[in-house]
């Protein structure tokens, strides 16, 4: 049976493992939004905040990189793969300073596939592939984008 | 007089800032290391861990991304300028899993000058530069390198 890939999903899926990272604890990382393809992570300004009252850098890069990570970790789980899933590099770019809530949001990058990734991690145990995030700001635009690429490794167990 | 670029001067200006950060403060970021051309910053792994029980990949981030802007302010603030320093974008690149502490090695990045970017601050009021990060690991590959640019904008007060 198809699984419904939705916020209830997610949450089934990772909710533990935000939890288990104290930082994302201290930093109060949420859920927000799951629908298959995207996936948003939210979480309060207040322990994110940096000496200029606006949202630290390090817990945009963190939120970010989270929300791909967590993309692909359920997309893998959804079809009952048991993978390691590491970011291997990512590019940030901060456009504008976020001066309440930060939500990430993650989907797929441009050119990328699903379909090629999941034929490789069948083929040779291990897949790569690029995740693209933002955080938009109330007037449309971005306040930080970030291009992320993944690997997951297929459990030998 | 020429201000002592050591540790001492390191601590009695960054110090306060790093406090003034809530998550740097539960990640336990604290100066390591300055010598006017490197600044080390360091932090233990236990509030830092990731599930796996290595270095959360947001903790890295964080880190060198400070190691990186702390730099830039000390240079500044040795040579008596206010500025607001801000980074503009970055590339991690996560290399190995880091099992201990964290520490952070910023210096400039290769091709960069301090010369040019202080002509351009007092000719335009904004100068830009890139600076390298390094996490060194015991035995003297990187975890991970981080190349970021930042810019600093002449306070007009």
């Amino acid at each position: 049976m198809k699984p419904v890939l939705d916020l209830a999903f997610a949450h089934a899926h990772l909710d533990s493992l935000l939890g288990a990272i104290p930082l994302t604890r201290t930093m109060q990382i949420a859920l927000r939004d799951y629908d298959g393809d995207n996936l948003a992570l939210a979480a309060p300004l207040e322990p994110n905040v940096n000496d200029k009252g606006c949202a630290f850098g390090g817990s945009l890069a963190s939120l970010t990189t989270l929300a791909g990570w967590g993309l692909v970790a359920l997309k893998l789980r959804s079809l009952g793969l048991d993978c390691e899933i590491y970011v291997q590099d990512s590019t940030i770019r901060y456009l504008a300073p976020v001066w309440g809530e930060l939500v990430a949001n993650a989907r797929l990058a441009d050119g990328e596939s699903w379909d090629a990734f999941l034929t490789a991690l069948n083929a040779r145990g291990r897949g790569r592939l690029r995740i693209a995030c933002r955080v938009p700001l109330d007037d449309g635009k971005d306040a930080c984008t970030l291009d992320a690429r993944f690997v997951a490794i297929r459990d030998k167990r």
